[in-house]
């Protein structure tokens, strides 16, 4: 079995990467082949017993989705993306790399299936930015994806395409709305979302986090462990019973930031808690008001997909694989 | 005031073209110029009082759209669409034209806007095949757009398009879910919808029509002449509360074919309901089945959108607009 990762230098799609290369196998199939795609040449994980080649390819360039549709992978990660607020800030790449690309991958397959009968597994990482407020909290599957940003919007239009070649027959497609990741690993970042991470991260390793919403703020959480075995079970899964409805949302914790704080304090102690700083920030806050708070994500449950139950456990995958030093920090 | 009609030769588009061509205003300011588009050059409607042009345009092809766009319309109306049973047979073909198309037109507008502002009303007629079964019945306004053939995907594609350009300020962007079109003038056709009209059309000729389902099947309709009623309040209405969710359901009228024979007895009289042959098709049957059959247009309804109430009515405006010899025939 031949697996292509692209955005495989991201962080999941370098866990994946680790997981499956570890491995050596997938839904039971002996992993032949491992290609990494991505725009820089992504890093090949330690321990990876499949043979692997890492290489640099534009999706959004001429050729390059052709040239990753000519390895003829029989099952296909896509995790490439400009995220969300660099999509926000420059319109046209944002379009030309979540959308064109998207569509240059789906459409390089479909014509490398016209050359020879072609239809891989695709597994295409979408995100809950297709929802927009106003909603129920929480959110059912049958909910109107009504994206408040350009990134969610791509998001939303690759599902309608995934949908549209899986109908015709191009490829056997299956999208996934991850929740957002938490504890993300490595440094803090700009992205409005950071803190949901940034307030265990930094006090679990005895730094100072800013908190910049009220502690009520609810969301929808899962660790980057579940991430990956998301994208591993949509892979192997039986999509005949998906219909045209080729994405589902992924199952999560519905956390308040006072939920997380409280799992701090038990994981960490008080003094860990103490490490928060609360500035408020209003243009935060007006953003993350616009964001998902829950979901009843029945056909992903329906379907096998499981995700952590407590903010205790998100912080315990965290410690045991992401943490600096921790055994499988990829 | 300078109205571009883009599909300005296909029949609600010359519809359309007629009524605002002849009233010589639109929301009390006059027009003066109208630049009819089409794929071929659209005629141009008898009795038009403004200005008007009309030309031979490939908004699919390089070129088009920006020529169009430079035209900078104070409204523009896009109509032109490769229709739902064409799509599906030509993969490429929709795409190029519905995706392309309006993406292209979208596009160009802003980059004429960042030449010098320019933020044109742009409504832009979508459909119900947006929808795909299974759905409640009636479907609220926030359900979630999951269509069965190319064609609706590619009119979601523009709607979620078309409301991310707005919300960048790129257009003035409206866009509306047309219900099934009856009576529909002219010959029959080859469209899987095409017995909704035929079987109240052809009998009021005193000719035979086909009915391939079962007289229980409902669907949503409304008259040609509410479309255009819907396209000009549309180019009308205040656009400051429709958010993000720039689409909207159009009223109509649910009504069962059984409905449709009983309003074709009371107007045209038993013998006129003797002319349909019942010839069940179950290929249509099957394609019909995963039509919408009925909505609640919440949104619509309150922005002032209004549409007929019985099929009477629907038979009442063929009669007096589009049948052959009506006063108003465009």
């Amino acid at each position: 079995m031949h697996i292509l990762i692209i955005g495989a230098g991201g962080m999941v799609g370098r866990k994946l990467a680790g997981t499956l290369g570890r491995s050596g196998s997938l839904d039971g199939h002996r992993i032949t082949r491992m290609t990494l795609a991505d725009i820089a040449t992504p890093p090949v994980p330690p321990g990876v017993v499949a043979p692997v080649e890492a290489l640099a390819v534009d999706i959004s360039e001429s050729g390059g989705a052709q040239a990753l549709a000519a390895y003829r992978a029989d099952v296909i990660f896509h995790l490439a993306a400009i995220v969300s607020g660099e999509a926000e800030r420059n319109f046209e790449l944002g379009y030309r790399v979540n959308l064109d690309g998207t569509r240059g991958l789906l459409e390089a397959i479909r014509r490398e299936g016209m050359r020879e009968t072609y239809v891989p597994r695709f597994v295409f990482s979408s995100s809950i930015a297709v929802y927009g407020s106003p909603f129920p909290d929480p959110i059912p599957d049958d909910y109107v994806l009504a994206p408040l940003t350009s990134y969610g919007v791509q998001k939303a239009i690759s599902e309608l395409l995934l949908a549209d070649y899986s109908r015709r027959g191009f490829v056997d497609g299956i999208g996934i709305r991850l929740p957002t990741i938490v504890i993300r690993p490595g440094a803090p970042n700009a992205a409005a979302s950071g803190f949901f991470s940034g307030i265990l991260r930094e006090p679990l390793a005895g730094q100072r986090a800013v908190l910049p919403v009220e502690e009520t703020v609810k969301h929808w959480l899962a660790s980057p462990r579940s991430a990956v075995r998301f994208l591993i079970h949509a892979a192997t899964l039986d999509t005949s019973s998906l219909g045209v409805r080729r994405t589902l949302t992924m199952p999560g914790l519905a956390a308040t930031v006072a939920d997380q704080i409280d799992a701090l304090r038990r994981v960490a102690g008080p003094e860990a808690a103490e490490l928060i700083d609360r500035r408020r920030d209003e243009v935060i806050e007006g953003i993350v008001a616009g964001w998902p708070k829950s979901f009843t994500p029945e056909r992903a449950t329906q379907l096998g997909f499981t995700a952590e139950t407590s903010v205790d456990e998100l912080i315990e995958v965290y410690l045991a694989e992401d943490a600096p030093g921790a055994s499988r920090g990829d």
